[in-house]
């Protein structure tokens, strides 16, 4: 199972909670290469991030599903909680840099503008930071990172809690090159669809209606860009049905042009996950 | 004129596209900051990066525009062509790092295959990678950055058109805390609506047929979450309307929970745009 990060990352710990203890995890550096890794054959899963509640979409996470022809399988909501860690005996006060993910940065707003003296530095990944921070020996240096992290590092905890709000969750998915999902199992199920519409107004209003009128209660829907071909899009659209969705029958009530592809489909999660009546 | 990056930046482009020549223009390290200078009278506008061609919605920029409560007012799509600049007399043989913007790199993933000595190294903005390079005045390092960048610091160009797809372009937007923008006025408008929605299945269907049949073409569509509640969004809706939209009378017909606000409206831009029928 691969995933983008290095050990101790967030996305390593939902790795765990969806694949199991005994998965053997495959730390990649980039988003791009967590999927390479399945396309070669070399990881049979990538877990990635799809979205955090406070910063929205992550970047990248859904071109590079869409291209990969990779199913969604499963998905987790984990709760995510810095710590800032630094060397162990160093001090809040003599600190100067603290490095994370421009996203982790982002999130603790409140923390960087009470300490002025604290610059924030981006990198790759949160736990990477702190692995770097632990390996240069600066105790002026310290890291925003999970609180595994700082154990996995033996780092000390030089504060809690940085992020700007208590509620904050990053959605992981599990995403394989598997057979094409079945929707026509027993709900309630999550279904992920990846769908092109034709040129044409009102394309998009007709099919947010027949899938309204299937039993889909929609909780989320994106603008994806097509590479190569500047301000069009497809949409990744996401919702809960009741029972099974028939897509051929949808399709056949629908404009000629459009395409779905069934991205995603599974048990909803027991998570936090309060679909929104859209 | 504020915006985010350092000098040579896209965003100082696209804001001396959009504010004239004339503009006394305001870097600012974090998009954060570009909205901040706008909410304390620094400056009368942000102009912000929104979506790129390659890499999608940029993270951040909606949720801080729609919590400033700036309008919309213009809006330019520039075409990003990166080029590889290092030390003059540098050479492409002896590099070991490329430093720039996440999204950048990410956009760079096949000159980055080809050479795999230079390692990407993310920073906060491609001008401000380009300017630390020349201050290092180690030949080992180059930026990824725009041409304009390498002639604003004196850099040498080690490769051009770096980006995996030629056609790379980024939408940015003119805010600024303006009185709400006059959806009355002569089509073709463009617009940029941010709804909510009751929790009820088939509002957001409702919303879009009945947008549609007052003359709306979307072009656009994000879910934007809510911070604070987990799985909630609002949407920020994008399209083009021939003429006035009337969103009083629009509301009438929808569920009473639903609230509109217009975000942006001006004349549809002069450039590649092509409104994609949804």
């Amino acid at each position: 199972v691969a995933y983008q990060g290095h050990p101790g990352a967030y996305s390593e710990h939902a790795a765990l909670t969806l694949c199991g203890a005994d998965a053997r995890l495959l730390p990649r550096e980039t988003l791009a290469d967590a999927f390479a890794a399945v396309a070669d054959g070399t990881a049979r899963f990538a877990v990635v991030p799809l979205e955090n509640t406070l910063a929205g979409t992550v970047p990248g996470t859904v071109s590079l599903l869409l291209e990969s022809g990779c199913s969604v399988v499963a998905e987790v909501s984990e709760p995510i909680d810095h710590v800032l860690a630094g060397l162990p005996g160093a001090g809040i006060e003599g600190l100067r840099e603290a490095h994370s993910h421009p996203v982790a940065l982002a999130q603790c707003t409140r923390f960087f503008t009470a300490h002025p003296s604290i610059r924030p530095v981006a990198v790759w990944d949160t736990a990477g930071a702190l692995r770097a921070v632990i390996e240069s020996a600066d105790p002026a240096r310290a890291a925003v990172a999970s609180r595994f992290a700082a154990e996995r590092y033996g780092a000390a905890i030089l504060a809690e809690h940085l992020q700007d709000h208590a509620a904050n969750f990053t959605r992981f998915i599990q995403a394989g090159l598997v057979p094409a999902p079945d929707v026509t199992g027993r709900g309630p199920l999550r279904v992920m669809l990846a769908v092109r519409l034709a040129h044409r107004p009102g394309t998009l209003a007709t099919l947010l209606l027949a899938l309204s009128e299937a039993g889909a209660n929609l909780t989320r829907l994106d603008s994806v860009p097509l590479p190569g071909s500047p301000f069009e899009y497809e949409f990744l659209i996401e919702g809960v049905v009741a029972a099974a969705l028939d897509v051929d029958r949808l399709l056949a009530t629908l404009d000629p042009g459009t395409r779905i592809r069934v991205v995603g489909c599974f048990d909803a999660p027991r998570t936090v996950d309060r679909p929104r009546g859209a």
